[in-house]
């Protein structure tokens, strides 16, 4: 049987966003912080050097129940031992990756507009990553912000669990958690922060004073 | 069994080399040629747009014996069944990317200098591409030639096939081709000419006045 995951609180990193933190550093005070999902992605690393760092990360995380998801790269994610893939609307599409992954991994996919995901509730995906929420600087293409009702639209049309993701915040995040997603992604709220772990920590007090855990 | 595939003109693609010719003309006219292998090289192109290409260039390829090899990207390779996978040193190692492959898939592996030969003579790899042979404009960041002589030394060590690439042309192919090696690998020889078909068809030529054929 599939394992179950809790993508409450899911880092998604970036290494441009760490502003000169070590991102493994980053994740490990993003882990003693609290978050429940860590999210590779790396857009411009070598293929050997991608895998070398999945490993590490795989190592931190090994004695957590936090998954190792990759960004992207079913190769990286598969030669690393993680626990899944996200993919963007740009990736390999979602049958060629369920059959190269086969059926027991995780697969994320992006959705950026809500007639996305009618289409995408056929797929074998287990989570939808729905954003950008807000206007964020972390990607220069982003979509068009989904905003508040945009999300409350997917996560109605979405027959999987829903993860917000794009600029949010402590501030913004219980106006988010009220739209029912099954969790929060953050890049640059954890990344960028002077204490990923302090942020990681706010943000998790933020989810649970929504009164509720949202397990995937 | 592993299918035997015949390595003697081996066109490795590069958009860039091909001066605005469409890609698939040019494989197209670069297989009425003769070429007898086809390796996609797309570093810059995002996953699914590069699963795309290769499912074209398969379908193309699909009445001939020709195979399609993959630079770098093992789960390009196996979503769009491809016939193999051609790592750099840069790219992912080889015992994780036969993890992934599986033992069929044909598997080629960047050599640079003959230090690495030794080594890469124990993995599962089915033929070294060598080089560069001579500096070469396609790759920026490309290491020191090898040279003639530097060939002949992996060639010597070499217990796998070796295909020679790097700025070889119609005429320096006869001495690359006395070094013994299974077969020539060119970019601009063939995607920056006029006509890449007459390019490959005086390339393959010049292998037949070897008086050798070189199978892989």
């Amino acid at each position: 049987m599939k394992k179950q995951f809790d993508f409450s609180l899911y880092l998604v990193t970036d290494q441009g966003a760490c502003l000169g933190q070590e991102l493994l550093e980053v994740i490990r005070q993003a882990v003693r912080g609290g978050v429940t999902a860590v999210q590779l992605r790396e857009k411009q690393a070598q293929t050997r050097q991608f895998v070398e760092l999945a490993g590490k990360v795989k190592a931190l995380l090994a004695d957590t129940p936090i998954p190792l998801v990759i960004n992207d790269r079913v190769d990286v994610a598969l030669a690393a031992g993680a626990d899944g893939v996200h993919l963007g609307q740009e990736d390999m599409d979602v049958p060629d990756a369920r059959k190269i992954m086969g059926p027991e991994l995780i697969l994320g996919l992006s959705v950026n507009a809500p007639e996305q995901v009618q289409e995408a509730n056929k797929l074998e995906v287990d989570y939808f990553g729905a954003g950008p929420i807000f206007p964020t600087p972390t990607k220069k293409d982003h979509k068009t912000p989904l905003g508040e009702q945009g999300l409350q639209v997917v996560v109605k049309a979405s027959q999987k669990p829903v993860v917000a993701i794009g600029a949010i915040t402590a501030e913004n995040c219980p106006a988010v958690c009220k739209k029912g997603v099954a969790g929060i992604a953050v890049v640059s709220a954890i990344c960028s922060a002077a204490s990923p772990e302090k942020a990681a920590r706010e943000l998790k007090a933020c989810l649970a004073a929504q009164g509720t855990k949202y397990p995937l």
